[in-house]
């Protein structure tokens, strides 16, 4: 019965999982949302400074695959929040690991909730990259 | 002291581990590693099919990132053989979530030694994918 299945790549679980999550994006935008962002202008607005266009073609991906649900919250102009599915929560225990292996082995890295406002640039408050991110957006 | 250091993206550890290795091919090479694989013929022959230039690609970056060592292991013609330094193995804690998380969310997938011989195409004990790989090589 299982060969019935059309693996994009192989049946390997780690393989599997990189045909959904396996750039550089993908885990960053589950990131947000498992830390409570829900709109595109929160997710737009990190200090990677993700570009629109990767944003929502990466928000389609997630909500393909069954991670992410997506709903209107306002009509006229309607609008859209985004949750993750019980799925889609799973996936923190790879982000665990991704922050593990990040703090011991990349010197400096911290997780942005250890990031205080007095250390973002400009000493305003702003979370590192907003400005970035804001920039980004005008273009 | 912490701000002399440049990240590519943000001081996240999620997004800096994901500059090293967020991508669907590099966490494949480190998975292959792990299992004993050594040699570039060994990474090429993989379920997956890798394309040559991208494991070459892959290969240098991990050794560039610290993560993959490479010495020669014969000369004339000078040949090489590749491991994981003690930051790559680490990563094996990332791979063990993946694992998870692909096995419990991703229908009928199963790591490679749980697949059987018998399961494998054409029935010949050749691990799934092999004929595909070797295609790909004669290219």
């Amino acid at each position: 019965m299982r060969r019935a299945i059309e693996y994009q790549r192989s049946p390997c679980p780690v393989a599997s999982t990189l045909d959904l999550v396996g750039d550089k994006w993908s885990l960053l935008v589950v990131r947000d949302l498992i830390h409570g962002k829900s709109t595109y202008g929160e997710l737009v607005d990190s200090p990677e400074g993700i570009p629109t266009n990767i944003l929502a073609d990466r928000l389609k991906r997630l909500e393909a695959a069954g991670l992410v649900v997506k709903s209107a919250y306002q009509e006229r102009p309607v609008r859209f929040a985004y949750a993750l599915s019980e799925k889609g929560i799973a996936l923190g225990d790879v982000l665990q690991a991704l922050v593990r292996w990040g703090k011991k082995n990349i010197p400096g890295t911290r997780t942005l909730t250890e990031i205080r406002p007095a250390a973002a640039r400009g000493g305003s408050g702003n979370r590192p990259g907003r400005i970035r991110a804001k920039a980004a957006r005008a273009r």
